[in-house]
């Protein structure tokens, strides 16, 4: 049976769900995305999720078709609709179709779209969570405002065809010889037992996942050191895992052919996808 | 009347012309453009654009829908339908729609998208090439690959609204204190008959009316340079001036609010503006 998707108001065969070549999505990658992990067919992190779409749309001075609650109630119809009770929801706002031209349509005659679909897919039980992923360093192509969650997707997926083109899983993103993000996820080592991620900035995505993780590994009394590190530091480092909605906390064990530890997950990392799923689990609404 | 445009093997009149929301232009922005002018009902600089669209699809691996051949017998038969004689045909190759992931689709099972559409006005009679246009230098936001002409634009169309809400008519980018390029153009300086403009690499565009234009400056015994110039070096220039499919050549008179020259377009811009329309209609297929 066809998956049932949201298009501007109406629920549709996923054949059937279409928008205008002259959406500013299309035309101009003038949108924003969030993806939203569902565990026992309910949303995990729903709320942060749905403030970082508020600051997205805000930084970009788009309006917004629909309120969170509305969003929300879209979200729950289709994971009913389509029985998903593992896997994500993805959302999509754009500046809605207008004659093309680089300034911003006016908002008083100019409908943004909202799009909406399911995905369904085992999360929890991840074989990579096991074998934990390798990854390639590449250069960081991306634009300067990586915190805003813009559909500009495109150097992220080039970086993970380039990963997999050398039989990797993932890229790092290196800039000014500092590991920015993965592709799509935040990125963490473990040294003497503290957690080290990079500060946020402009130059990554404030990952929602990042943020309820620290804050998890925080209570379980991890120190945490929001720093930069090099690509030889996170070689060296006693564990290496990225987090990211759907991944939740997956480790990494090889950095450009370098194993990290004995090359297998190390105990903190498994530690604290234990934790994620379990206080996503618990707190998933 | 409706206009119409092409869709996939279809011209359909505007308001039934659309893509899959699976559609990886619409995802993850990974499609590419190109703008041809139109005059006197044909296309301008016709095989400068279409050699620069097989260059962007090589660089992204991106499968093409249609050949040269092709792709000109749409051009023309939207001309024809539309009664355009002046104004631009747009072109937009995506990889087509497929379920969503960073990974590239399978090209054996997915049709890239080839969607073109014209719009109609005014290019030689062009108000802005009597009074010149203001530019606002902005920082350069963009990707590293800005030699590919994706639609990736929004950190472009950001930039001409911060122009737009300072009261001028664009922005020229700027990166490690050197203009890059207007949001949708190339620019250029003139120095004692001189004519300078940033060398071509990953940083900007290889616009095709600059290539054009560099040919038929050079013909008519102008020096040229390429070297890059910062914002001080083009406040203190004779001239300055942008060019692009649509713009053809206007002139810059001021740039953050200093005047270029005496404030209003010079001779050289002038004189460049007509030898590039004069040769764009003798040569216009």
């Amino acid at each position: 049976m066809s998956r049932t998707v949201y298009v501007n108001g109406e629920y549709l065969p996923e054949e059937d769900a279409k928008i205008s070549i002259f959406d500013r999505g299309f035309l101009f990658a003038d949108g924003v995305y969030e993806v939203t992990a569902v565990l026992h067919g309910k949303l995990v992190d729903k709320q942060g999720h749905l403030s970082r779409l508020r600051r997205s749309l805000s930084e970009l001075d788009m309006p917004s078709p629909a309120d969170d609650k509305e969003i929300e109630a879209i979200q729950r119809e289709l994971l009913r609709r389509n029985n998903v009770t593992e896997g994500l929801v993805y959302l999509q706002i754009t500046r809605g179709p207008a004659e093309r031209s680089f300034f911003y349509p006016d908002p008083e005659t100019t409908h943004p779209s909202l799009v909406l679909f399911t995905q369904a897919f085992p999360l929890i039980a991840n074989p990579k969570a096991e074998q934990g992923i390798k990854v390639l360093t590449v250069e960081d192509l991306r634009w300067t405002r990586r915190d805003i969650k813009t559909v500009q997707l495109l150097p992220s997926s080039m970086c993970k065809m380039a990963a997999r083109a050398q039989g990797k899983d993932d890229a790092w993103m290196v800039q000014d010889g500092y590991i920015t993000e993965g592709t799509s996820n935040n990125v963490f080592l473990v040294k003497r037992n503290h957690i080290i991620t990079r500060r946020l900035s402009n130059n990554i995505l404030p990952g929602i996942t990042r943020a309820s993780l620290l804050a998890y590994a925080e209570e379980a009394g991890y120190e945490i050191q929001e720093v930069s590190f090099s690509v030889k530091e996170a070689q060296s480092a006693e564990e290496a895992f990225i987090t990211s909605a759907t991944a939740f906390v997956l480790p990494v064990v090889e950095i450009d052919g370098h194993l990290v530890g004995n090359g297998r997950p190390g105990p903190v990392g498994r530690r604290l996808r234990e934790l994620y799923i379990a206080e996503s689990l618990r707190r998933a609404e």
